[in-house]
């Protein structure tokens, strides 16, 4: 065989080992969770798996970056020219993730709550370093929505902030809720925009009326 | 010894070992948590200790659900007429609950990572009773603030939904910073408030000027 194909089919087991590894660390936490369950899913001896990562924890932890980065990750920029349609861009393009992504959406749920000390500091770590990144996304998307607004204070600097913690607030029980069945969120997706709209109004208009 | 005596004694036994317990499960795993620590930190014998907790696990769901009622309790109605009262008195109310029970804070906290599945399934009940409960209180103490100010739209059936949802994202945000620490809190009430205040002030009056 060439040095290329060699190259290649070296490159699908490793695949191969972290597709299997990532659906086991989604449904089990980090203590239960079998190497031998792992190689058997993708027929890869045990061997080769401590070839290509040294240990188990090495294993986790390369998984775990790998749905970050998966579900993270976005290739093009917020479309949309006004403000509703900035924050649903960027809102279709979170559930899209979790759509797309599952289990990788699963195994980061079960990080987020494994307190395994085995793993427990580079976890998190881990997923300290890719939600300080989430939040610089969020907060330049939420830049550049507020900046097609007209606003009542232009130099108020909470106006972002506020912005931002609310519509986290909103989608995070959006999220919450749809998480376990992505499908349902697209198919009801016009109904919970207007919703969300209704939401984000009280904030754009105030609530209070003229004395 | 007369009868109340000795029931008084049984009861005293049965809250240091609650208190010793309710230490160690707020710093380790259920798994790795030991009854044998929790005896020798309240020096009474294990075969006390299942005498009055049929298992570890019964003492984990008894000392979760001591922790949760203490920090939820409340016992006094919020104080305040005005807005921005209310608010802050119900804040003020969270904090001195980490402030007098810290361990039951950390315990409570770590229930909600516990994902050992000899405790999963009724941890995770318990848990979401009182979370409910929670945010039946927190709709009650919203609702009255709401009551004080003069709305826009009176009809408008998201306005109480709205604020309280970003109001919790709010002290969330605070809540999460100074939990291992509320006395810095109460230390920087004042800065805290008005920060707070200004977040607020932003859906109530709205940052979209007139056109």
């Amino acid at each position: 065989m060439k040095e290329e194909q060699l190259s290649k089919i070296s490159e699908q087991r490793r695949e191969a080992i972290l597709k299997s590894a990532i659906i086991e660390f989604s449904q089990k936490p980090y203590k239960e969770a079998s190497t031998d369950q792992i190689t058997k899913q993708c027929s890869i001896s045990k061997g080769l798996l401590f070839h290509y990562f040294k240990s188990k924890k090495d294993l986790y932890l390369v998984c775990l970056e790998q749905a970050l980065m998966r579900l993270m990750t976005r290739k093009k920029e917020t479309k949309g020219e006004a403000f509703y349609e900035i924050i649903f861009s960027a809102m279709d393009h979170k559930f899209n993730q979790c759509l797309v992504f599952p289990e990788e959406m699963r195994m980061v749920n079960m990080a987020a709550r494994e307190m395994s000390k085995d793993v427990f500091e580079e976890k998190s770590k881990l997923l300290m370093r890719y939600i300080l990144k989430g939040k610089e996304e969020s907060a330049k998307t939420m830049t550049r929505a507020v900046s097609t607004l007209k606003l009542r204070e232009p130099q108020n600097p909470k106006v972002t902030a506020a912005l931002l913690v609310y519509v986290n607030a909103v989608m995070n029980h959006y999220l919450e809720l749809y998480k376990e069945r992505p499908d349902d969120f697209f198919a009801k997706a016009g109904e919970i925009k207007k919703e969300l709209k209704a939401y984000l109004d009280c904030m754009l208009y105030g609530i209070v009326g003229e004395e």
